[in-house]
């Protein structure tokens, strides 16, 4: 696969999600809902529909692309996820948080609206992403409706997400820094854990065997891991403009990073040692031609430069 | 029933449900998850085991034993509905929100940990709640549990309780006050929606048919207005030390209540017929003696001073 027909597929699986998550946050409210408020609404498409590369959507998508289920499941399960995403950004930027003001080259959703706003646009889109998925509309069987819930709760909720940003407020605060182990436990589940949940999606929604997805699993946590490196090597290196956001925070606030631990070239090595155990997780789940879409997913989060 | 009966099985619930959450909320992680931070589950206990009267998960186990379902699957429902609950008062608390330092006689959850902690306790509890309720252990068939993370979900979300809470902060901020049926939306949103997604968890845990469920349903309105109004009552009449929070509130901010707009007679007239409304649709649902307690769960909610 060449890197251009790969950043084709890219970007139309960022404009397909584009597309779903506008029609999902449209004003007409569904059964059940008594009214969609109109400035809430607008808080929460601020939050969700400003862009980004669309990376986990994308992961989500080409995963149930390997079990050849695409359509309306894929699109809304992908959907789902990044309204996560979107709501934990929405969430970590406030002032009581990271305390930013700039995301994806726009204010912050706090600044955008107001902090009251951008705190419920964030609980509006953290809930919908379970309504979406427990809806019929994504799938007819209820088992694969369930285990998606199930797997992005687990994944966003107090042992993964949530309790990964947890995790990183309170080492800015500790007097000693973590130790290594420690580092990649918060890095696991601040981000790893979410980016973990798409290709499992893919595995859930396609039927996997219980090997495959094992795999495929595999493939997601290195993956996650090479990401949580890249992104720290973008925050040490990077510049603001190709970022849409303050680089040089994590030096500042005393993040933990494996920069920190083991400096950049071993951080490196050990990114690029991540990918190639991602792509042979991606061998062992013996899908074939099909997955060199992912193979060339993780060697692009690892090398990316925004 | 007498007053007695009724108020020995609301603390029974209420007992029984501090066990299910206390259980749930225990430090073990569960599969799936990668870790419980030890501060931010303290948050999440704080905010869910601070007591109260546990009306919600009450309503939601009285109406699944109008089917004969009791044990595992009800607990584990009604306490996924007491956690939307719990996270959505830690939000609400909030500086940028109603900022609020007590809440049942206790200093509030920012007040207690940090604002930080505060939001992420919450984020933790709403997206535990869709956990709870997707995974095996609360019911069997895969069909219920959808169900019930789908009426969750739109109870809970920008069509319901959040909505609620966004309408009202912009209507504490409006030049003109709301209309009645302004008023009556926002309430029928902020309070109303969670009030009775509670009795349709009953129906949809018991399979009830379409007419009973929307039997059901008329009760959970009505017995959600009138909530409302006894809560609003209370506000304007109550005494802090039984409330366990500020009283007087309301007229402070402006915010839009019945009492505001009907004066209090009128109000409490509304209020006791929609108790007439709730205690008819129960009769409708045909399901005999069973249905007492709920009907006098009307009465108390409605006349109730704290």
């Amino acid at each position: 696969m060449t890197d251009q027909d790969f950043r084709r597929r890219l970007d139309e699986a960022a404009a397909a999600t584009q597309a779903t998550l506008d029609a999902l946050l449209a004003p007409s409210p569904l059964e059940g809902e008594i009214a969609r408020p109109a400035r809430l609404l607008e808080a929460m498409r601020y939050v969700a529909l400003g862009g980004g590369k669309r990376l986990r959507p994308f992961l989500a998508l080409e995963s149930a692309r390997l079990f050849g289920v695409c359509g309306e499941s894929a699109a809304r399960a992908a959907a789902a996820i990044e309204m996560i995403h979107c709501y934990s950004l929405a969430h970590d930027d406030l002032p009581a948080m990271d305390d930013d003001d700039l995301r994806r080259g726009r204010p912050t959703a706090h600044k955008a609206f107001d902090e009251a706003t951008a705190i419920l646009a964030g609980d509006g889109l953290l809930t919908y992403a379970f309504d979406v998925l427990a809806d019929p509309a994504t799938h007819a069987d209820p088992l694969i409706r369930a285990r998606l819930v199930l797997a992005l709760a687990r994944a966003a909720g107090l042992g993964g997400m949530v309790g990964g940003q947890a995790l990183d407020l309170e080492a800015e605060k500790a007097a000693a820094p973590l130790t290594q182990e420690e580092t990649l436990r918060l890095q696991a589940m601040k981000t790893g854990a979410l980016l973990r949940v798409c290709v499992d999606f893919g595995a859930i929604l396609g039927g996997a065997s219980a090997e495959v997805a094992a795999a495929l699993g595999r493939y997601g946590d290195a993956l996650g891991a090479a990401f949580q490196i890249a992104d720290d090597i973008l925050d040490a290196e990077g510049d603001e403009a190709a970022l849409g956001k303050r680089a040089g925070k994590d030096a500042e606030r005393n993040k933990a990073t494996l920069i920190g631990l083991l400096g950049l070239e071993k951080a490196r090595a050990r990114r690029d040692a991540l990918v190639e155990t991602a792509v042979a997780a991606l061998a062992d789940a013996k899908l074939g031609e099909a997955t060199a879409t992912l193979a060339e997913a993780a060697r692009f989060v690892a090398l990316r430069s925004s």
